[in-house]
């Protein structure tokens, strides 16, 4: 039989080595070194149960425990030098454990198969990016109510379709925002749980043979479930999808916000400044100061969006089991965990360096019409119909825009020769400030309904 | 000023009418008006309201009630004609209203707008639908644990990469795909609970100076929760965007199952046949008999994606609140909805009239070496390191293929050339029924195994 | 043997029928009826070229052809009752023509297959489509450089990252996007050519064994080039993937447009203002005026993105050659082309109902500091570096900021505090219009070269 | 004024320096400094011309050119350290050639924009890697067609939804998708043609007042065409776009052609064997040899579709010129480029490694009634209509099912019994050699067909 040099772990019935063309093209260590401390994590937990329940003598668990954690340092520190020939981070530890440790190295591949191994590390990397996530989001959503707070009072126009359409409270913009973190963070808590679960001793996809504990290694490694079906757990990534799903949401809303801070740091609209210490310069143009901070977060987006489809893609039409294709998913998901992260940190350190214009944004509430709809809802009080309100109101719009008056400059008799019931009180309605502070209805914009919100999602926290 | 024959109910200030095609274009009226059951029930819920909080009178209430229910009875049997110029279905349900209760018609749309209105009527469909989806997903669950309970005992080779790994109960296969659709259902369980959350009363996008009462009215439509933030609540599709995600993974299930069947269907693998009534013939070749509905199952994954793509598309980067990209919600909310309850229903017929060949499956099971990891097991338990003995066993199956042996033909001689651990009972581990049922782990192919997990199953659902 | 009522054209080895469901579930006749036109125009090729061929007689031959246009002509005046149990439009169309003339229709599906068919009408078909797109296309760049010419002069500010840049014509912002236009047209012009091969004659996928001449089919199609593999022929989709590719980036052009339409409608922009013909109103808020067709058009972006991902993930993994997934290849198409076409045609109506508001456009050019880069430029004429003219210049603004002045208001001392550089034709480079005329580089903003173009432009047409 | 330390080249006008976490998330020079040689080359070009038309001495030319040069080298050999502080690779080179050189690197930036710098980087870039592509693209069809040759009369079942359908050539097949390659090559020719267009000299978005000549950098750096307007040339990414377009169709061809060598590699159709150098084993199972190289290349299909979803979201939307989004262009260009070469490359060097088992091919081709079109068309040419002739055979085959017999071993008089059109004649179609040689229609796969489409593939070449 020829003899293969510089054999693979793998390579017993292999009667030639693996061309080197081929080793780096179906390496993964260039990326998934990056779960070594998982990976050994996972290593420990299999090899004190192997010891556990026998398998292997508990003096092998200690050296093979010892070796590990030798191996973890160097890591750590740096000096552990990755080959692409070593394939994986897998094959990578259990080699070096086996150089150093000789025979009880050997030993702990024993009950496992990189197919579950593989879908354990994710697993423990992903719980854990997942609560520093979920953190961060904490952190933004506080920033928002300590800003909505903070901002009590402050008006600006609210629009549709970009026109303006009624005055709101910019707390009230901000909470907006924290509603849809809000639902960012239950989803990921719920991904979390499906995350959550122990797949090691599914083997290479059918279990084991040999006497092994799942539950002592769920233990272990602080899973409160175990995967139930040995097939399903080796070539189930709905979890990483699942989570990209999540973090496509969450982009998209970031997104917006980024969409309305771009627009309102306009020379138009000019409501908002980004502090110089956000923003950048052009090699060109001497005067320009750029929210690209708040663009790149926007563009972000698409990357989000193009690991979700790459993902779902690779696992389209895979036959059972595990198929290599899979290997494809820890780049978009490393990807999607370090931008979410970076994201959602860097937007809370800009919003806190931005100044809301105050002034400039009551100013532009001022004007559109904004308060149109509370004249049409002053008639609906005095009985008239909504729908008669509705045209009333929009022809004395038109006369307006006609003689380029605003609503306020109207004469009581101008409006009555539109509709009768008007009275003298309809100028009370068409201020900005009693407009806002009328919109009473439950997560309305009034004053007293936002304030009363921020002390719902306060008095949740304690 | 100039009159604008034909005037829109919202065309007060306008001078000019709506050019014909800008009126086809906007229209969505072609694929809303599916929503017209749950746009009256919701008009009903909002009429009641009104009518409880004196905004307009009991007789007003009485005839809109009445005049509504008359248009739902003539939209149930298709009396009614839709018109482009109605624009959508909220609107031709007012004017339709109008037209048949007059003034008490016009007084129907206090205190909402579009924005939240149909955010009402989406959110009421879907949870409807989710309902249905789950319904059909409890279903072809339970066909799949009655498939796996009937089939007790049939063995068939498990792949990874396509390459025989080790022999399996279709049992165990069958449940796999079970655990998929659980988490399926588990998700759209949550996605639900974010469903149904009543909107209604945002208004426009800041509430409404009328004294409304909102949760009266998610009393009466059966809703839990209210949206917190009228700005939040008009400018929301995450929920839509959410349940797409989820339909993208049931369907990336579905595909990979159909995929297996395809492939099992196959004249080289034989393993199943679909019944003539769930297959179809070729225009040209007399022979041909094809699996159709598989095939079409795992293409519409690409349909679900790609609506996935869709949505997430419009909504990136919108400023807030509403803007009229967000009408493109509903086309692939629809199909997705549509797609997703068809194929799981006609996949559940298809499953039930396919054959599984018993024989066929067990016979190729015994090919590929599929038994070779229970010897390093076996080696293992003889106190071989793993590592070795699956280098031991990889030269062994190498010699095999060379000599184009399987290992059963092996004399003890033979095996004993390549380790001196083997014994005898080597044999006994090859067989791959015990092969099978050796593996007891938790989640593992064993019989016990299964059948526990069967009785679990059926436990849970009493 | 089981004789089966209702039997398919394609049923002689079945011994059941097709369950309903299933029959349902694959019949394609409800979306590609569309194509009856098509089917039948090579349905009367093939028809002759068979006889040409004496594989059917002349008789034969005129039987067919004036079955086939009976049929047509019933189909155009909607006499045609279309059936799922009919499958597709090559199974209605066959069917209905044996009704009609008996033995002669059975022969017309001779040396041909629906999967050389299918492809036949969809090439077809997609070939008078793209005409009609760039048709579409040429308009709308027409519209564009009219425009451009009619606006000779306007002057509005640049933008990058949405902040004010350089002053630039309107008729060059016009002609920019001319240019993507431009290159949208070649690209379809190129996918033409791919999409203008006739593939029939490939029949299942082998080609045939009986004597047809191809390339008569193709001369009596007008198609200059024919499939050369027969295998590749049927299972190739590239053409319409190709086309959706395009029609991808045609949407994506509009959508930036009408991005730019929708931030110049807003009430702190004012650039344009949308006639009321294209706009609608709100059915809450009286005084609202939306650039509905323009968020519409963005939005539909999604849309054809979706189909592009559809498409894509269909294709994905398929084996050779056809599979039936690949009839979800039609809806995206379908509903690409009408989008396109229709977003096309509504986008040139609504632009030229667009009033561009030259003195705001102008007015607004002056803010922002916008010839800040010419006064750099004029420096280093001066002799001095880009980068230390850049530094001064921008120290200049910096002080402006400071001092809430622009930089036509300081003096010329003030101006060399900051470098002695400076002398007193620095006012002149600091003038809007005098900027923009002094980008005389190729391809520049000055009206100079603008007019240029546009000679260029309309030179090439004639 | 607070002069701010460690300015940037662009910060004149800013009073704060830009905040580390900032510069950090807005730096692309970790990844765009891959341009490195491209940017040289375009300010090498720059640096020419700007002494050409005396807008720089050419001392300083002299300069600059040896500076940039001398950067290259040390860029080239590693020697160049890169800062997050330089942003991007434009800046790192620039500031180095300002300490370097000293005033005369303040010169370079003169009359340009990193706007159209990047442009012109990515092109150059991009240009040089399409031309490698299609070096590899070539390699590959040779390949094919070489393969072609030497399986010369090789049959195998062709499949139509993974069914038997019609005997085939192996040649016939490869040079399928051979055909497929050779679209993509043409694509790809045609993007290169707008990836090949000048931008430099568009500076920011306008155009420059300085007197610079485009058209001579265009003819130093080969570009046969110029941007023909400054706002589109520096906002347009439609041919990264359209590139990555192509490579997803490519992409989609590779995942095609690796699904059938892997389903060809299982135990089940053992059509081809691939050669250990290109396979690997299992960490646990000692008998597997997966096709891996084949299975990441079908899954990397996933990661192109992902990058052209990323970059089509970036670009939705964007309003006119440059926006900081279109940055995140960079990673998934380079990810294509690098995964498309890496991936052609090794499929190639895969296929050539594998072995093609012709007489399991064979044997296959014998079953599932893959001549029965042949016996339908041999009716058809005894005059029967061919839609009854198919269903004469389609009863013939179901006989043959149920009696578990092939149509070769029934007798005269048996198939006498279903039509009494056949004659002794009937079994030289029956036989696959005949039935292949027999598709003679042009692209058909009979042996002279294939035989000449390789003399004419091959002529072209010459």
């Amino acid at each position: 039989m020829t003899v293969v040099k510089e054999k693979k772990p793998w390579g017993g019935r292999f009667h030639e080595t693996t061309n080197k063309l081929a080793e780096a093209f179906t390496a993964s260590i260039q990326f998934d070194r990056r779960l070594y401390r998982y990976d050994i994590e996972g290593s420990v937990a299999h090899a004190r149960m192997l010891s556990r329940q026998r398998i292997i003598s508990k003096k092998d668990e200690k050296s093979i425990v010892s070796g590990l954690k030798e191996i973890l340092s160097d890591m750590e520190n740096g000096r552990f030098v990755f080959k692409p020939e070593d394939e994986d981070i897998h094959m990578a530890v259990e080699k070096a454990l086996i150089e150093r440790i000789g025979e009880a190295g050997e030993r702990l591949h024993t009950g496992r198969s990189r197919n579950d191994q593989v879908s354990l590390d994710i697993r423990l990397y992903l719980r854990d990016e997942i609560h520093q996530i979920i953190t961060e989001l904490d952190r933004l959503k506080t920033l928002l109510v300590a800003l909505a707070k903070e901002k009590d009072g402050t008006i600006l126009p609210g629009y549709t379709h970009m026109q303006k359409a009624q005055p709101v409270l910019l707390s009230h913009y901000l909470l907006s925002y924290r509603e849809m973190l809000e639902r960012d963070e239950q989803r990921l808590r719920e991904c979390h749980e499906r995350v959550n679960v122990m797949p090691l001793g599914s083997a290479a996809l059918a279990g084991t043979s040999l006497p092994i504990d799942r539950a002592y290694v769920a233990r272990l490694l602080g899973f409160p479930k175990m995967s139930e079906n040995s097939m399903d757990a080796v070539s189930d990534r709905d979890f990483v999808v699942e989570f990209i799903s999540c973090a496509s949401l969450l982009m998209m809303h970031l997104s917006r916000f980024c969409e309305d801070l771009i627009i309102w740091s306009t020379d138009e609209f000019k409501f908002v400044e980004i502090s110089d210490a956000f923003t950048t310069g052009s090699s060109i143009m001497p005067q320009k100061k750029n929210p690209d901070v708040a663009e790149l977060i926007r563009g972000k987006t698409g990357r989000i969006y193009g690991n979700l489809v790459a993902l779902l893609t690779v696992m389209k039409g895979l036959p059972m089991t595990y198929n290599r294709d899979m290997q494809e998913d820890k780049e978009p998901l490393f990807d999607t965990v370090d931008t979410v992260k970076g994201c959602l940190h860097i937007f809370g350190e800009m919003v806190k360096h931005t100044e809301f214009k105050k002034e400039r944004m009551f100013e532009s509430a001022l004007g559109g019409f904004s308060t149109a709809t509370d004249v049409a809802e002053y008639l609906v009080m005095k009985g008239i119909p909504f729908r008669e309100a509705h045209g009333v109101v929009g022809r004395l719009v038109g006369h307006c825009i006609k003689n380029c008056k605003d609503l306020n400059s109207l004469t009581l008799k101008e409006f009555r020769r539109f509709h009768a019931g008007f009275d003298k009180d309809v100028y009370a309605c068409l201020q900005v400030e009693s407009a806002v502070n009328a919109k009473k209805s439950l997560g309305g914009t009034a004053k007293d309904i936002v304030r009363k919100r921020i002390k719902a999602i306060e008095g949740k926290k304690k």
